[in-house]
């Protein structure tokens, strides 16, 4: 069993790689919901769904975010209406979100109504939100504090950062299976997500920190960051915002207490002994996933490293 | 100010004509909400919608329901969630379905939702809900006891029907405007629709069937059946399921206590003198509106008959 801290894109598209080398039912992911929103009366996951959604294979390539081919006639009659139009959801990812709110209003858990819709999308990976309660991750930037998809889809992350929180976090309790598929798996893989806004609310419930710290499995990451750029969102605006360093290491300085061996790119192999320095195991490869092959290809290099004997 | 009860196609049909013949903010609908039903955790009211979209130029002609040219792609995905799909709501549709449900849980009435929407399709008509409350239309069949659109959507209507019920109407109070609409108007037009499944519902919420005994204003109703048929929908087997007959005289029979006027096709020409002995005037004339210029010379006929001098 291997479990996958995932936020959006980046982790749809790893696991895209890691379900070509690994059969779906031995894989667990552990999404993100600190940006999840309230829009037009529906409870949106957009983390979740970017990973089922990858998961199904239904997700346009490039874009990465909603359903290939999909329509916006909901949202433009919506838009006439006075409704906020700057979240894309289309029109059957709209329905995807009336479904989850559906099942929610019934009484159902996040983590019921994600596995309900993983199941309807065929998927046998098992996809956990990190916690059934509810966690907004807050942008604190010079224009004030923004809810995370308002920072960065609305504003196009142009807001200079200041500083994360992730509210509600403290009284969150992780998700059922959570801290379970972190001391069970074989190996836990941190996604080439941002660190800071869809890793970050992930370790922040109490509980799961703990618990990498505490696991027998190896623990990998895959940096999502490049030769000191991001390859997609706004992790290295938020890195340096905080002041940080927008590079591989930062990445690893980050999970250090809890990390085994972060997984970097070629264009990176320059940093491998400072990140060794962080008592990191270094892998360098090409981490850029590009097509079906590199992503497995990079699956099976991170897979490799996960199965190397434990320190 | 002349104020229309009105159901779905039929009553939409009538005011397209209305307002080619009187400016819109001189009419008042009172719109049937006894088949309001919810789907998707959304409250759907479609003959409200129904009235608004024929008013906005909207509708499809001869499909009578929902806006022309939408989509169905929320639907279908909607459909492989294990949702019916049987009620069909287009993506555009949906989103004011959506704007609806939000409206009603910020604490709106139906009442404020229903004039909001009709505002933002640009309509000047005032739009009234019989009720802000819960009334459900349920169909009592041989095969047991169906709200109204499941009887006449997903059964096309194929159940023998045994009577009608209105739930809840007798709990209910008329929306703001409805009761005032009925004394203050030079004139009440009962539109072609159902009378058992659409003008019923709204003249058993109490109050309302007094107010037109009442009021001053005369009071006309154009017959929805021509020629012993129904033009559309299922007023033909429900009238004839409760042991009554299908015709014009039927209609005027149902409406004797509060009526003046009762408008019928050149078809039903043969029961002018059975339909006087109800008390009623009768005017004969082309019901059917095939065009935007039978709409028209409709309308104008209905004023006529409404601003002779009252008996």
């Amino acid at each position: 069993m291997i479990t996958v801290l995932a936020g959006g894109v980046g982790g749809g598209r790893f696991l895209q790689g890691l379900v070509q080398v690994l059969p779906q039912r031995e894989v667990t992911v552990i999404s993100n919901t600190g940006d999840d929103l309230e829009m037009f009366g529906l409870h949106v996951s957009p983390d979740i769904d970017i990973v089922t959604y990858h998961l199904a294979g239904l997700s346009p390539d490039e874009q990465g975010w909603g359903l290939a081919g999909d329509t916006f006639h909901a949202l433009e009659a919506l838009g006439r209406f006075g409704h906020p139009t700057w979240f894309h959801l289309g029109d059957r990812d709209l329905a995807t979100n009336l479904h989850r709110t559906v099942l929610l209003r019934r009484g159902q858990t996040l983590s019921q109504a994600t596995a309900e819709i993983a199941r309807a999308f065929g998927l046998e990976v098992t996809i956990l939100p990190m916690t059934d309660d509810r966690v907004r991750t807050r942008v604190v930037t010079d224009e004030g504090e923004l809810d995370f998809q308002d920072y960065m889809v609305q504003r196009q992350a142009d807001a200079r950062v200041r500083g994360v929180q992730y509210e509600g976090v403290l009284e969150a309790k992780p998700a059922p299976g959570v801290i379970e598929a972190i001391m069970e798996a074989e190996g836990v893989v941190l996604a080439p997500s941002n660190p800071i806004a869809s890793i970050g609310p992930i370790l922040a419930v109490p509980g799961v920190r703990g618990a990498l710290v505490q696991t027998k499995a190896r623990v990998a990451a895959v940096s999502p960051i490049v030769g000191g750029a991001v390859i997609k969102g706004p992790a290295d605006k938020m890195l340096s915002g905080m002041g940080m360093e927008v590079s591989a290491w930062q990445v690893g300085w980050l999970y250090e207490d809890f990390l085994d061996c972060l997984v970097i790119d070629h264009a990176d192999a320059g940093q491998e002994r400072r990140i060794a320095g962080l008592g990191l195991d270094v892998v360098v490869t090409d981490t850029i996933m590009k097509d079906r092959e590199r992503k497995a290809a990079l699956a099976r290099t991170v897979m490799d490293a996960i199965r190397r004997e434990a320190k």
